[in-house]
């Protein structure tokens, strides 16, 4: 697996990593979302924020300790990642 | 019907309607974002944007025209205030 972050603006105070996905239509939009809220329930993650339009999600994933990034919270980056690409969304 | 724009923040600039639905648990975060994409669907209308985290949902329509609201755009802020309500989701 390549590396999770690629294509992740990391921040700090508190540490999170951001990402904005970009498509074409607001069905892909859709899918997209819909297919994140499933894999959030299946391991207990949630972003921390979600801001999306018809073309567009902006997703935040804040470390849930305050502290640093779970590697959970770093795979369920990688996953939302793949998740966008199934839609063809662009990561930036 | 009471007055559609009640709770909901007028800006301009272009004419939006903003307000912001607190929720108690994800669960009904979640049912509430299902419910509104349904109605969005149904309508053939989407707010501009909606950001959203485990708790709460800010929700903006804008004037798809520019220049002022639609009546369906001003229905649809009335139905998405109903469907928070379903929620048990306050309004401010």
């Amino acid at each position: 697996m390549a590396d999770v972050w690629e294509g992740w603006e990391r921040r700090d105070r508190p540490p999170a990593l951001f990402r904005r996905f970009t498509f074409a239509r607001y069905a892909q939009t859709r899918e997209f979302l819909d297919a994140l809220a499933a894999a959030g329930k299946a391991c207990g993650l949630h972003p921390q924020n979600i801001s999306f339009g018809t073309t567009y999600v902006n997703v935040t994933l804040e470390a849930a300790d305050g502290d640093r990034l779970s590697a959970a919270e770093e795979a369920f980056a990688g996953q939302i990642a793949a998740l966008a690409m199934a839609q063809a969304g662009t990561g930036r």
